[in-house]
């Protein structure tokens, strides 16, 4: 790994594909259709394992990101976040060449899009099911009827169907709990769906995600599901227990450049501007990330675990006990597995692939 | 500013070259050098905003910034982050065009230095005035000769002085605290200038952090200050009292994509991967920026303050009373008074300089 000088994201490819084989695996067993979310990677190579592996259709996060792929031949992409219609010229562009759907989780959208749209685009309502991030309560259901006919007079807009992100699922700390979280969500959406498919027939109920994905077997009444981070997932996807360990597909290669020792503590070139400055909280301690120790063409945990657990701009620091001190020095490459992996592959936006021992192109 | 569709860095280039020119009047009354740290802005064009008004050397806190500074000519560039050997051909590389300052932070950076330099560097030790990031303990005199005389037996290393970072400064909450961090970390670091000028005549002590380079006006002993953030200021500089409301020169532009008035929320198009998760805790509540309204050629605060206090990747969220309630709506513009400009504008990359309506170049 000398080819490593400064920070970057060091992804394992063989786990990367097992996630994905997994999840598609998961999805036709549950007989409901696949499109991952890909703003956790924004990688056209890594976009290529999936499309591998059988996907054709992906979700994004903006509509940069929707253009992105498009270059890579990506024909049908859903823009899962709330439609900007400062943007429409960009999404009738993008409109013109492939399959594209949106997001409205307001009701002033459809007016605000009339007269604006020259192409055909799916849209779906976006429906909170208990995260209050955004979206249509699924109990006023006058307002998504209202909604709805508003939007469905604009000939460009089909409707397509209703959109959930049970993001509070990433607020929790137990499977019963995702359990509980899926089950109420998922019932108010279809339900809803149920409601409005005398109207609309064929509208289909899409559900995000990747903890209730990950942690759920059976899916009733849903549709299509759109996770994305179990890709690589990370520490916080670990310590929900949506995955194993070995899971854990990307870490991020720090170098070390100072040791220490009247306080046992290193430092690393790897910060906010790397990691992102998300983190969870264990045993009353704020933790950025967890230590990992580069081995051949892998990487595993100390036996006592080492978290970061102070972060500035590029500064990292952990606190390292001494029968682990001598494994490092200036210049030693440490893994950190981040607290959120789509955050930092955000930030980094390159990749390093640790088995072949190779930067992947974009 | 129809232009602006998407998230982006908007700053009002009087403001900039206004703080510049303070902080730089500030310096030279107090006959001290200026070498700003060009890590806030990033920008070449930003950097010209300095050049104009004087300034002739510059720090950074990443070889590839200083590499990106090199392009546009800059020839006296401090790395002021502990050095990374693993960087050591690209160091030598800009070492061979430029006059380039290394902080060594490490005892056993000497010897890993050695043999690998081939041009003309100049280096300075960090030393931790009580921030506890990183540096050699001041009281540790042993250990600092140690490594000087170690480091200074490398042809091509030549010792500059000592460098210092107040980052302790960002976690208080009073001018006199900021007061007693500067007056105590300082009266370390020029005692042990005064005690190792004996050996090593006419070494230089440089003082960084731009809450004691705002709230102090006299720099006994010190010879050069490294001040970044004022450039844009931010929400965490003025409620630590650094800068009045009028300093600070950039929010970030979002666009409305969603109100929620069952709960009076409205939902942004600005989220982590545009301000950073970097916050701050006001009357118990976690606040990632403030919300500000466009007016012509510039922006205000709302009388009653409103203020970001969800994010995810992409989203920020609000509260907005009533009364503000039809200020907003779906494509309405809304800047951000970031918490932390140096992340949000390391995040955005690109500048809308609001007074001439323009996106800069670089």
């Amino acid at each position: 790994m000398d080819d490593i000088v400064s920070p970057v994201a060091v992804i394992d490819e063989d786990k990367c594909r097992r996630n994905i084989r997994q999840m598609i695996k998961k999805a036709r067993e549950a007989h409901i259709s696949f499109r991952p979310h890909f703003k956790t990677h924004q990688s056209h190579a890594i976009g290529r394992w999936f499309r591998e592996a059988g996907t054709e259709k992906i979700a994004v996060s903006s509509v940069s990101m929707a253009e992105y792929f498009a270059q890579d031949n990506w024909q049908d992409i859903m823009i899962a976040f709330p439609v900007n219609v400062r943007e429409t010229n960009r999404i009738n562009e993008l409109a013109s060449r492939l399959q594209l759907s949106i997001l409205i989780s307001d009701a002033d959208i459809p007016g605000k899009l009339e007269e604006k749209l020259v192409n055909h685009i799916d849209f779906y309502l976006k429906i909170d099911v208990g995260s209050h991030r955004t979206g249509f309560d699924p109990n006023d259901k006058t307002l998504i009827e209202k909604t709805l006919q508003k939007a469905t007079q604009n000939p460009h807009l089909r409707f397509k169907g209703f959109v959930a992100h049970a993001g509070h699922t990433y607020h929790i700390t137990s499977l019963n709990d995702v359990q509980r979280i899926f089950i109420k969500g998922s019932e108010l959406l279809t339900g809803l769906a149920e409601y409005f498919r005398k109207d609309y027939p064929g509208i289909i109920v899409s559900w995000g995600d990747t903890p209730s994905c990950s942690l759920m077997n059976e899916f009733p009444g849903i549709d299509e599901i759109r996770p994305g981070n179990f890709i690589f997932y990370d520490l916080m996807q670990y310590h929900l227990a949506s995955c194993d360990w070995d899971h854990i597909a990307m870490v991020v290669a720090t170098p070390v450049v100072a040791r220490h020792k009247q306080r046992n503590e290193i430092v690393l070139y790897g910060g906010a501007v790397h990691l992102s400055k998300d983190f969870i909280e264990m045993d009353d301690k704020t933790v950025f990330g967890e230590v990992v120790k580069f081995v051949d063409k892998g990487w595993e945990p100390f036996p006592k675990p080492l978290y970061v657990n102070r972060l500035s701009q590029e500064h990292g620091i952990f606190h390292c006990p001494d029968e682990y001190w001598e494994e490092f020095s200036p210049g030693t490459l440490v893994g950190i597995v981040p607290v959120h992996s789509c955050l930092a592959a955000d930030l980094l936006k390159n990749y390093y692939e640790i088995s072949e021992g190779v930067f992947l192109d974009a």
